[in-house]
């Protein structure tokens, strides 16, 4: 990556990043009385020439990581936050732009939602607390890769969930369940089409917020929507949906812990507790299932790693 | 507590109890399709005659945590959960009821929301994420003491607070705002006046879900409100408004960190950040202000421990 | 409290603090080429003439919870940090010393510890993560109460640990267990007979730093010295040995979890699991038995709250 | 993946995995009246012929995960547990050999740190806090490929750290700093050599206690050692080290957070607080820098993920 010649080495910089990771900013907007917040954690990873400060401490290729907070703040003000994604763009764009060895910026973004409070006041809000919305915007000063994505939606279907005929070896135990309740805890990464290249001139980007609450909403229905014999099959109907309804998404990736609810043996007790009559569960913390998977439209490439949608 | 004599010691037992914490119990109720869920995270704690199982541990008069567990399942498929509160008298009674050893029964409940994806299926649900209810029974045999109360419920004002007019000393070095963020995190417990003692016969006990949502409802009420000169101000506000309406609470407990949104100085950048123009903030983590107060009907007895609210 | 005559209200102030919490201090102090770190999370809790700013916003009392934080950086660096209780008796006289309106001061810190790297460099360090260090000093002018204590200190007995004898009743399944495992995570809080009252002119304070590490020391030989029949022993043999070997110390109070390791039913795999020949256990989150208890020294009084070690 | 032909679909599936997750087994091992103690977070995930399932529901290529959880316990009891990779490598080893639907297995591992308690019982312990351990064996039928790691270790150097002469833009304001705090979290993931492959036959794989052990003991002294520039450097360092010390690694990844501890301003009460006089730190919690990268073997792939650190 430098320009001149390296000595020799046994232990060689592979690839690397850096930048200020959650940088926690709010922005007001005031319409008359009315006030609307976006509220973002945002993270920068800046990638490019930077050997030299691995190899021997210089800095020279370095912009702090406490100017690249500054940036965030300062581009919440003269930009304002758009959306998620269109402020994670404006900033990728900028540091790849305007510093020399900086070749990779890579933008990640949590948003937390706020509910207007039920009050005369037009400037008191609640924290809703069902899910955060995530993305993630590199660029390499040609084309953008936007991710988008949810984690901490929690769901449940308390019937409509049957698991049996699975593979049986000297170590299964389980008995076949006609009638469980499925839950789990949606993390899900998916990525647009678009890239903004010069190569897809005319191309508009997504609207980001309403392609988001369509995804959201999707995901949702189809969860509730399947009768459910395996997680894996609830994972594959929720990504099919999104990808059949929203043409701007070309893949998405799930992780899905199974949130385990076993009933509990009550007969010690002379009390039966089937699912029909409306059971009592122990809801377990650990250990716990977990599915991982990638939909895609048919054609696309993978690019989502695999493991995006545990962090 | 124990019936003979006991050695002389160096070292005795005080104040003491045990039980099973954390309990998840899970109660599905089926109304044809429309299932309905109750959620809640049961912890029981017993005390009474219990010298010699720390003495000597003899555990005689020791019910065993494992049973405490099975109890609160056993309990949710007899007798339902028709509340957090009503389903915790249950428990309560149960205990000092049955075991002679045991003279006081405390049981304390965190409940999950869920609520209804906007779906035809009738069984499946997304977990609200704006609260936690909490409630706590204590029973001695003769009165009940019913605790409710909430946490987690995250509230901000974008305009409308203001602090200035506060003592100075040689260490004050903060700048007078006379339009800040107020942000806080609310948890608070309160005290109904229902005991369910004998000399109170007649009395009923309050519709403890209708209680909880209409106390909920004039917490926001009162914060989104309040023009506030202070975040004890505002405490002050939410506790009197719930002691006005709510009759069946006698007092109420905050705990409000105080969540800083610092306006963030863009002057080096070029760029005002005037609050009334709409700011950027920076959402601070620690160190944060703390407000804990009690608010009391006039000539209630104040029976809220001081940290109940920190749990 | 306050001075002038209150109007009547339906909803009175009761007991309240404030302050700046969790203000997280590091102090190096240097000896030639050797440092030493002392790392504090300092919560101060104000309490005295507070109605005013309660009932109607005036902060002419209200010293702000900022300057409280500033108030401990520049004491760690004019006093130093002796140890967490040192510093915290230092803090709670100046804020009652200095401001008329406040009437009692509480300061708690949580120690973090740090070890020495085995390097040649005498300025490196790790972070050792065995149990975090606690203390409390309440002053209101006349008296200091010193609690001291720890957190996080997991501890285990793979054998020496038996259950049976217990109480039964219709929701017991519990099996009796001769040779189990007893694992806990102990939090302690412990109070000093030491007040720096006028009346006890002469009485000098504890050597803190050495009364920590001693009574630390003292509960995990007392863990693994005893053969415990419930973990109410145990909690009572670590009491009891801290009153009698440590005199500075009036009553101590546990809040002990028990951390249920499950011996795995392995038989439906043709394996024994005895614990006698070296077992395999389940390690269980939730839900967890919960023993807490105070012991105190014959005579005294018993002041620490009950969930003091919960918090 | 699947043998039949696929019906055209719009969404397909891409990459996928499934298995238990975070299943806690403690291995005791009795040696006369001296115990030993291992206790790991071990989590399954499996790979292979697995399209029906998620297109259909159709369960009979899919293990349950119950039975990997089984598993994990057998093996505990049947094999031992000699290291994290060892115990990996046998579980990897079973899935893929005996299930012809699976065709890659990876355990991934968590290793809690016992150390004795200084007692005559030889079966106390605590629970040692300074790191946890990690491992990762993933297995295709053919080769393994051994990850070893750790994280939540916290370092400080007191000084022997500066950070000057960085680029500086429109947005920088950051003062050059001669003489700071440097602190980090270290995660680590790092590859070894061996794979176990047919083609490698003879080769032995690595003593993996003792490569851990000299493995964690590099990275202290390397942190310690480095006067440091940046924290790149001391990453480079640190990495340098590990190769050009364990010739059973190829590769080493890092994440490194920058635990700010800012110098705290005392002017305004009329103290110096300069570093060479031992000074006051505000340890911050967020945002903070992040250093991420890879150091390699001259010669060697990198096949460590990027945000494998960050898991």
């Amino acid at each position: 990556m430098a320009d001149r010649p390296q000595p020799a080495r046994a232990a060689v910089l592979g690839r690397n990043q850096y930048g200020k990771a959650e940088t926690r900013v709010v922005k007001v907007t005031r319409d008359g009385d009315t006030h609307h917040v976006r509220d973002l954690n945002v993270s920068v990873a800046l990638a490019g020439d930077m050997d030299e400060v691995h190899y021997s401490g210089t800095n020279t290729h370095v912009l702090p990581t406490d100017t690249t907070k500054n940036t965030v703040y300062a581009f919440a003000k003269r930009h304002g936050i758009e959306s998620p994604e269109a402020f994670a763009i404006h900033l990728a764009r900028h540091f790849t732009g305007t510093q020399e060895a900086i070749h990779r910026a890579r933008i990640r973004v949590e948003e937390y939602a706020w509910e207007r409070i039920d009050a005369p006041s037009r400037h008191s809000f609640v924290r809703g607390g069902r899910e955060t919305r995530v993305a993630q915007v590199t660029y390499d000063g040609e084309r953008f890769e936007v991710l988008g994505g949810l984690k901490d939606l929690v769901v449940m279907n308390t019937t409509a969930s049957e698991f049996w005929g699975y593979a049986k070896d000297a170590y299964t135990t389980l008995q076949e369940d006609y009638d469980r309740i499925l839950a789990t805890e949606v993390s899900a990464w998916w990525r647009h089409g678009w890239t903004g290249a010069a190569d897809a001139a005319g191309t508009e980007p997504p609207v980001w917020d309403e392609s988001y609450e369509q995804t959201a909403r999707h995901l949702l229905a189809a969860f509730a929507g399947t009768y459910s014999l395996s997680l894996q099959q609830s994972l594959y109907a929720m990504g099919a949906r999104v990808v059949e309804h929203r043409p701007e998404i070309e893949e998405i990736r799930f992780s899905l812990p199974n949130k385990h609810h076993f009933r509990v043996d009550l007969e010690p007790f002379g009390l039966k507790n089937d699912a029909g009559d409306g059971a009592v569960y122990f809801a377990a913390d650990r250990p716990y299932g977990l599915i991982e998977a990638t939909v895609l439209r048919a054609g696309a490439d993978a690019r989502i790693p695999d493991d995006m949608t545990n962090l």
